[in-house]
C-alpha cells in the first residue's frame, strides 16, 4: 500500500494519492495534477478512480484535468448540478482498488453534496482505518458552514453536526483523519498546524467537537465570522461546470522591460512577488505586491479575472511555483515576467517607486511624539479582537481596495499587520490609489509584541 | 509540526524526524545519516535529540554519525552497557522540542532495555498523539522475543505482554502508531505491508493482540521460528560499542577488468546485483547473485565481514544504492566496481559462468518425464509449510552454504523460490562451490502457482 | 555569448544554441526540442531563429515542433520543395542576434540545398570564429554523396568538393568547426570521437580533405560504400513536408503483463532493450531485441512504420530516454511498456523464450571440434573486410531479416559480431522466424582479438 | 574523447576535465574540487594527472583537494619554491592519457613558472588541436606583467611576448584556444566575453597580439594600470604552500536571530548577500552588503581573512552557492546564516538600518536643485575616464574603506556605480562608519545613460 498526502501550500489544500497493488486513487486532486500521475507511475500503478469529497470554492478542482492525463473516473455526491463525472447516489457506494476498499458516505454541512470516503484494508480487518473527511471535519475544527449565506446556515450547521457525530465519529477512535485542508485554509480557522490526528484524538481534543449538544454546536457556528473572498464564486462555478482543461503549466514569456512596459500600457495587472524588504525599495508604479507564498491566499481578493497577469519575481526559479500559485485559483492568463526582475527595469531608468519601511520602535518613536499618522490595521477580525496597537484604524487586506475613501489621503499612512507582509500588500494598494506618505512596519505586531509594547483590546 | 517517515528499503527500517519550531529529533536514525540534517534544515530546523528504541540487531545504528554531524544528544534505555550516548533512568522523562513533548517509556520484551516514546502536542491536549514503539508493536504484529535464546524467550514474551497490554495500548486508540519496522522486515514475520495504523486499529486488528490473555500471547510467542542470520551478533556489537564513524558514504573504485580480477586473485569476494535472467546468462565465475533490492536481507548471510568486496551492477547509476544497503549492515570494506559491467568482462574474454534459467513449464515437463532431477525449495519454513513442489527437497536460501553436504553434486539441481531471486541467490553459491548442472526456475511458486501447477503440503 | 553542442546518443546528431544578449538561436534542433528552450531561458533569452542545414535523412528534425513552442522562424536553403519554413535565396544573407551576426552559404553535395552558416562576433573583428556545416565537412570526414543514387553521385561529389574546398575552407584556419554528426553517425563512416576541431586542423589532419585533387576527392568518394538504412526515406519526406507535432514527448502506457499479450495479439511489435546477456536469458517470444543506446542506430532498420511499438525494459527509468530515441526517428505510436519488466512476464507463467550466450573460447573449441555449426558474422562491409573469422559468412545485421533464405534453419547458427549486441539481434531475428539453435557470442570480435584468437581477411 | 570546460562564477576561472579511454587529467582545478570527479566517474574514466598553469594569485588553487580525493599526481612548472607535487623540468615533457597526449611548455610573463599545455591527438596527427595558456593568453587579451611589482615588469613583459609570439602562437591557426579566465577577471581587463577562440583568431583579432614589435607590446603593458586586491597575498602564499584542505564544504550552522545577534558581539563579520533594492530597505546595522553574484570579486577586497564570517540570504537556497564562492578565496571560517534571513531578524524587533535608494531622475533633480550632495562615483579607472556624472568624486569600491578621511561625514553622500550593485557595497561601508546621510543611485551609470544624461570626461 502507498499512501501520499500531496499538499498546495499557501491554500494548504490536501489532496491524497491511495495505491495498492497496480491501482491507486486520488482524492480532490489539484489542477496542477502531474504530481499524481508521475507519483502513481513511480509505483507502478495505474490511477482507477479519482473522489472528489465536495465542490470546492477556494481552488480550481483538477479532477478534469486528471481524468484527460489518465483515463480515471470521476466520482462526487449528489445534490448540486455537476456538469461532469460520477454521482454517486447511495451512502455506501464501494469502490475497490487493490486489495483496499473505499466507502463513500453523504456527509453534508459544509455543503450539502458533500461526501467523507472511509478506506477498509479487507486483508486486515472490516473496520475502516482512514477516512477522508472533505471540509467536514479536519485536525482542530470543522468545516465552515457560512457558504450558502446566513439564511441556510442553521440547517447547514445541524447537518454538519449531524455528519460528524452520527457518521464520522462513529467509525472508530482508531481511524485517520485525513482532512482537506491544514492550517492557513480559509475554510477553518482554527485548523492545527499539524496534519497527523485520528478521529480518537479530534473527540477528545477538537475544541469543536466538545460542543457535543447539537444546539450548542450550531450556535457556535452561527457564531463564526470568517472572510469570503470574492473568488470564491468564480470558484464555484467552474467547479460545477469544469475548469477549462490546461494540459500542462502555461509557460509565461520572458519580456524585456520595454516589452513589459507596453504590457502594462494594453492593461495587464503587475503583481510583484517579492519580499516587503525588497518591494518597499523600488518596485513598478501600480504594482501590487503580493509576496510569492502570499499569492495563493490573497491574489484571489485583488487580482481581476479578466486581465492579464505580469510578474515581477525575486528570482526566475519562483516562476513555476507563481505559476502554480495562479492557476489553481483559475488565473491563466500570465502573461509574462520581466526578464532580469526590478533591476533590469531600474537599468533603463524606467520610473520606480518606493514607500518606507520602518521599524517597531520607529512606529513607537512617532506615537510618542504625537505625530499625524493614521495607524492601520489590516489583521482579520480575530486578530484584531485579541489585541491590537492603541488608536489604530481596522480594515482587512482584503477589504483595502474597497474602503479607500475610509482612509484620508493628506496625512501619512502606517500599515501594519502581523508581520509586514499583508500589511505591504496594503500598502501596495495605497500607493497605486494616489498615497503618497505610506509607510510599512517591519514585524509588525510580532516584532511590536517582541518589542514589549503595549497591546489594547 | 514536521513528521517524516524515512524508510530503509529491503531492512524495511523505518526511522522519524518530528520537528516543532526550530528545533527537531529523530527516532532510530539509520548510518548513512545525511537524510535527517538535510530534511531538518530545509525546514529551518536543528536536530535536538537522536532517539534508539533499542540496540538494533538487523542494521547498525546511525546515532553516533548522526550525533558526530549534527551535534545532538543520544538517548536511549537502560540495561545494557551502551559505550555511547546517554540512558534514559527513569520511566517517563520528558524532551520538549518546539511546542511538543516526547515521553520515554520502557517497554522492554524484544530486549531488555526497549523503550517507546509518546509523542504530546501539549497546545491540543495532553493525550499522545503518536508513540513510537520500536520493536515491540508493528503493523499486524509484535517484536519478536526470541534473541536472548530459548531459555529467555519466556520472560522476554511475558515482558511484551506486559509494556503492550499495560503501557502501550493504554495511551488511548487514538494514538497513531510508528514502529520501527514495516512488512519484509526479520524483525518479524507477519508484519502489513501497511504502514499506517493506530493502537485502537491494532488492538481490534492484529492477530497477536486477540491473544488477550498473558499465558496465551506467550505461548504463541515461543511457538513462532524465526530465521536469526549470523550478522546479528556483529549488529549488536556494533550498536551497544558504537559502530565506525563514516562521515560520509564510502566511494568504491572504477576498477577495469584486468583491476577487479587482481582484485578477486587477492581475496576480494565478487557480489553480482543484477536480475536472476541477467546473471543466469553469464556472469564471473564465483560471484555471488544478490539482486540490488536484496541485499539488505541477504547480504549479512553470505558475505564476509572480514573481507572486501567487489561490486558488478547492472547499471553504474545504482552504485550507490547498492554502497548503503551494504555500509548499514556494515560492510564499509567495498573495493570497487566493475567499471562497464559484466560486459567489460566478457569483451576481455575473460572466464564467465552461466547456468540455465528455465520456466515453470520445462520444469513441470521435466517432472512428469521423470528426470532425474533434484528440486531444491529455498524458501522460510513458513512459506514451504504453506505449500510447494511435490518432491521438493527444502534449505532455507541462508543455510545452503552449510548444507552443501545435503546436496548431491552429480545429478542437475533445480532451485526455486517464490519469484526467483533468492534461488538465484543458493544457484550461485552451488555454482560456486563447483556444481555443474544447475537451474533456476523463473517466476518460482509465483508461476507455478499462475500455471495452476499442483502444491502439495 | 552562450554556446552550447546538444548531442542526441546513438544518432550522434549535434546541434547548436548559440546566444547573445537576450537573443538565440538554434541549429538544427531535434525533435524533442524543450531542452533549447529551457537552456536559452535559463540565460533570459528567446529563440530568434531556427536554421536548418539540410534535409535530413537520418532523424525527424524538430523546427517546426520548436517554431510551435517559441515562435522563431526557421530557414533552410534553396532547391528542395520545402513545405514550411523560409527559404534562405541568396549566398550571404545575414542574421543578426544579440551582438552576433551568422551569414548562410550555400555548400551543396551532401544534398543539393545543403546550407552552412558562418558566425561573426563583429565587437572582435570580421572574420567568422565558427562555422556550422551540417553534413557537409565533419571532424575528420565529409558527408556522404551517395543519397541521390549513382548517378547522381558524380556531380555530387564534385559539389562536395567545390563547397568545402572553395567556400568552407577560405573561411579561414582559424574557424572552429562545428559539423551535424560526430562519430557513430550513418551520414559519415569515419567521422572522428573527438568533437573539437577547426577548419585548420582539418585541412591538414582530415584524411578526405587529403586528397586536394577534385578529380582524386570524387574518384574517393564514388568508391565508398556506406549502408542505406529503409527508413531514410520516410524520414526525408516526414523533413520535406514537416513531420507531425509531438507537443510533448508521448507517455507509454504501464501495461499488465495480460494487458502487454492482448497488445501483441492485436499486431503491436516488442522491443527489448536490455542487453545481450539479459534478453539472452529469457524474453518475450518474437520480440527484437535493440539494446537501449542501440535504439537509434538500428529501430530504423527492423521497426515497421505502421505498427504500434511496445517495450520491454532492464528499469523503468529507461523508459524515457527509449521514447526520445523512437520519436527522433518517427515512431510516435508507443503503446506501453512491460509493468516490472521481464520478470512481471514469467512471474505469470508466461511464455519465454531464450538462446544461448557463449564465450569466445567455447566458440573456438566448437570450431576445433569440427562441430557442424553456421557462423554468422553480422558487422559492416569494412568490419568484415578488416579481418573476421575463419569460415564465417557475413550478412550485415540490418540485411538479416531479407536475407533468410541465406541461412539454414536446421543447423545451429553462431551469430557474433564487434561486441554482442549487434549480433543479440540478429540472433533475436532468428529465434523470431523459427530458428531453434542459436547462439550469441559475448564479446564478440572484440573478445576473439583479446584472447589472441586468429582473424583471417 | 571528452572535454568539460568548467567555470567558476565570478571569478571567471576556467578549468579543463579532458578524458580519452578511462583516464582523465584536469587543468587548473578549483577548490570545491568535487566536480571533475563526479564528471570524470560519469564517464567511466579515472582522473589521472592534475596540471597547474602557474601559481594563481585570485583565487585558492584546487589541486592538492582534487590529489586527497583522486590520488592523482600533481604538475607544475618550475622557478618558484612549490611545497606540494611535482615540477615539470623541461620543457616539451610528455603525458599520455588514453589516446591523447599533453606536451609541456613553458611560458613565463604572467609569472615566472607559468606553464602552457598543448594537447595532441595522435590518432589525427602530430599537430596540436588544443593549448591550454593559463593566464599567458585569453580571447581578446594577454596575461597581466604586474604581479611582481614595477622593477619586473618590463622583464616580465618582455617575457610575456617571447612566450606568445615564439612558442604559443607557433603552435599554429587551428589551435582551439583554451585560457584561465573569461571576462570579468581581475587578471586581464579586456578579456571578451565570448569564451571560444583559436589562435588563428587571436593572431588577427587579439587587440594586445596587434601589436606585434615586442618593444610596443613591452611599451603597452607597462602603461596598464590593474587593481591589485590585497588577497591576492594570502593567495599566493596559500597557493605556494598548498592551502588548507576542506574535503567538503564547511556546513556552516543553522543560526536564530539570537545567536547571530551574539556571535556579532563576539567579532564575527556580516555579510548581506541580497540586491541593493532589498538591501537598502532594511539590513543589520553594520553588516557589509555584497550582492552574491559579486562575492568572488569584492569580498577579497573587504572581508578580513581572520574573523568569523556570517551570511544573510535572500533565499537559503543561495547558501552554498555563498559558500563556495567564500572557500575559493580562503575565507573557511563561515560560521553560520541566519535562519529564516532579514525577516527573522526584523520580527524579533532587532535594530535595523537602512538607505535610500534613488532614481537617477531623483539624482538629476537634486543636481539641477543645486542640492548639497557629494556624489561619489566607485567604479573603476577605465570606467571612471570613459566618461562620468559631472561633479562627482571618483574612489574605487576596493578603497573606500581606506579613504573614509576624503569622504565627508556631514553631507548627503550619493553613490554610483555602474548598475547599484558596487555602489551598494560602498553604501555599506559608509554607513557601517558612521555616515548617516547615504543614497544609491538605482542604475547608476547604466541608467543615467538610459535616460539621456549628460557624461563628462
Amino acid at each position: 500500500m502507498i499512501f501520499e498526502r500531496i499538499k498546495s501550500e499557501g491554500l494548504a489544500h490536501l489532496s491524497y494519492l491511495i495505491g495498492s497493488g497496480d491501482e491507486a486513487i486520488v482524492i480532490d486532486p489539484r489542477r496542477d495534477c502531474q504530481v499524481y500521475f508521475d507519483l502513481a507511475r513511480s509505483k507502478g500503478m495505474t490511477i482507477k478512480y479519482i473522489f472528489e469529497t465536495h465542490r470546492n470554492e477556494d481552488y480550481v478542482i483538477g479532477s478534469l484535468e486528471l481524468e484527460k492525463l489518465t483515463g480515471a473516473g470521476i466520482y462526487h455526491g449528489s445534490g448540486v448540478d455537476f456538469k461532469y463525472g460520477n454521482i454517486i447516489k447511495k451512502d455506501g457506494q464501494e469502490f475497490g482498488f487493490g486489495a483496499l476498499k473505499l466507502t463513500a458516505m453523504h456527509t453534508p454541512g459544509h455543503t450539502d453534496e458533500s461526501m467523507s470516503y472511509a478506506l477498509t484494508d479487507p486483508d486486515a480487518g472490516k473496520e475502516p482505518i482512514m477516512v477522508f473527511t472533505g471540509d467536514a471535519l479536519f485536525v482542530g475544527d470543522v468545516g465552515r458552514t457560512d457558504l450558502y449565506g446566513p439564511e441556510e446556515a442553521p440547517r447547514l450547521a445541524a447537518n454538519l453536526y449531524d455528519s460528524i457525530f452520527n457518521k464520522i465519529l462513529p467509525l472508530g477512535d482508531g481511524v485517520i483523519l485525513c482532512p482537506a485542508h491544514g492550517a492557513g485554509s480559509l475554510c477553518g480557522g482554527m485548523i492545527s498546524d499539524r496534519e497527523y490526528s485520528t478521529l480518537g484524538l479530534e473527540r477528545i481534543q477538537n475544541p469543536v467537537l466538545q460542543k457535543t449538544e447539537k444546539e450548542e454546536f450550531v450556535k457556535f457556528k452561527l457564531e463564526e465570522s470568517l472572510e469570503f473572498p470574492p473568488y470564491f464564486k468564480k470558484m464555484e462555478k467552474y467547479n460545477l461546470q469544469g475548469p477549462p482543461l490546461l494540459q500542462g503549466l502555461p509557460v509565461p514569456k520572458l519580456l524585456s522591460p520595454e516589452e513589459f512596459k507596453t504590457e502594462i500600457e494594453k492593461g495587464a495587472v503587475v503583481v510583484d512577488t517579492r519580499m516587503p524588504h525588497s518591494f518597499g525599495g523600488a518596485h513598478i508604479k501600480g504594482s501590487y505586491s503580493i509576496w510569492l507564498g502570499g499569492l495563493p491566499s490573497f491574489a484571489g481578493w485583488m487580482l481581476p479575472s479578466d486581465k492579464p497577469i505580469l510578474l515581477v519575481l525575486e528570482e526566475k526559479e519562483q516562476l513555476e511555483t507563481a505559476v502554480r500559485y495562479l492557476v489553481r485559483l483559475g488565473y491563466d492568463n500570465i502573461r509574462g515576467f520581466l526578464n532580469g526582475g526590478i533591476a533590469a527595469w531600474y537599468m533603463e531608468a524606467l520610473q520606480i517607486d518606493s514607500f518606507n519601511l520602518i521599524s517597531v520602535h520607529d512606529l513607537k518613536a512617532r506615537i510618542e511624539k504625537d505625530e499625524e499618522i493614521v495607524i492601520l490595521d489590516v489583521r482579520s477580525n480575530e486578530e484584531w479582537e485579541a489585541g491590537h496597537i492603541e488608536g489604530a484604524r481596522h480594515i482587512y487586506v482584503g477589504h483595502v481596495e474597497d474602503n479607500l475613501d475610509k482612509i484620508p489621503k493628506e496625512c501619512p499612512i502606517v500599515v501594519y499587520c502581523g508581520s509586514a507582509r499583508r500589511s505591504n500588500i496594503a500598502a501596495s494598494i495605497l500607493k497605486k490609489h494616489g498615497y503618497n506618505k505610506v509607510y510599512n512596519v517591519l514585524g509588525s505586531m510580532v516584532a511590536w509584541k517582541s518589542a514589549g509594547y503595549e497591546v489594547v483590546k
